[in-house]
């Protein structure tokens, strides 16, 4: 079995959101079993990246990084969007559009200091369109994740 | 219903290709329906991203962006092959090797500004390998992308 | 038919291991037919790539570029596993968490050059945990590759 659905992600400026729990909430919705969710994001100026959930400090570490490999500055030719436009779109390329996560017994199978994030890079909010799609088998009881008779 | 097929693309030098449109046709022509579309390069000196698809200009600030992250310069043991030879595979660590998307009735569900680009690094046009594999189902009348009867 | 399996892989400090024989190996044994292989590292301090697997010299010149992306340093706010820790974590933002390899009879389908690594950003070493997803058809003889019969 498969699914496709659309996330309307609000996002705040420059920033990083853990979309990790909406995501497991949609696979337990399904009736996930076994199998791959793969989420995609449908622009070119904000991303998906899997990163550490324990300490906000990282995040804020990680756009600064970002910040020092994509400056802003009067260097780009495509600028009409203002300052922050060719550095997202720059950004974009370096972190990730599409990323698949294994899905074993209805759980998204993130190590447990992996987030799933939707970092926006423009220094405004947008709201960003993020689809999930799941194929795999289904769970025995759908509408909630499960432990598998023996394990 | 799944296909695995393999493009075969010639890149101009440090340049970008959309290559949206041939994906989208090779869909079509497989009749595929719902499901998801993984696109893999064989090299490790070319990558493919999903970026802007309107101002050319991007994809130029693009490609000077990977040069200041990657720079050709006398600090690299591996030179066998030219200056632009170890940057390229750099430039190939920070873009992508795959990417996957969804697709809907029969469509790639890019957003409006996204195109999926091959990226070729290296100074001299090339002969690229980009393997397409869909997974998912059959389209209602193959040969041809689809309305669904309701939406 | 599909598989998920995890691989334990330890790793050698600030250091490249290639994988891909070990994936072959699982594919083989579980008869995959045609599909798609995706590996999944479930660490924010180590990530997967697909890179040159001829000249060692490339793994060490990968290494040194990353050290250049990100390096230690007194100005991060995120420090308290050591200088290595938050360097760490953006390196695993520009490489790979999740990567997809088509598999066509039984083989995965990577390019001449190409190898499948785990890449450890730390300096101790580490074992880390890699899922492999197999989605796909079985094999027509299950525990070896095979020729189709006619290609």
């Amino acid at each position: 079995m498969q699914f496709i659905e659309t996330l309307s992600i609000r996002t705040k400026p420059r920033s990083m959101l853990d979309i990790s729990s909406t995501a497991q909430e949609r696979l337990t919705a399904f009736g996930a079993g076994d199998g791959l969710l793969t989420a995609f994001i449908r622009h070119t100026s904000a991303s998906l990246t899997i990163q550490e959930n324990a300490d906000p400090d990282v995040q804020a570490d990680l756009l600064d990084a970002m910040d020092r490999l994509a400056p802003a500055g009067p260097f780009y030719r495509h600028s009409v969007e203002g300052p922050d436009d060719m550095p997202a779109h720059i950004k974009t390329v370096l972190m990730q559009t599409s990323l698949a996560i294994p899905v074993l017994h209805g759980r998204l199978m993130l190590g447990t200091w992996q987030g799933l994030y939707v970092v926006e890079h423009r220094g405004r909010p947008h709201t960003r369109e993020v689809l999930l799609h799941f194929s795999g088998t289904r769970a025995p009881q759908p509408g909630k994740p499960y432990l598998p008779s023996r394990d």
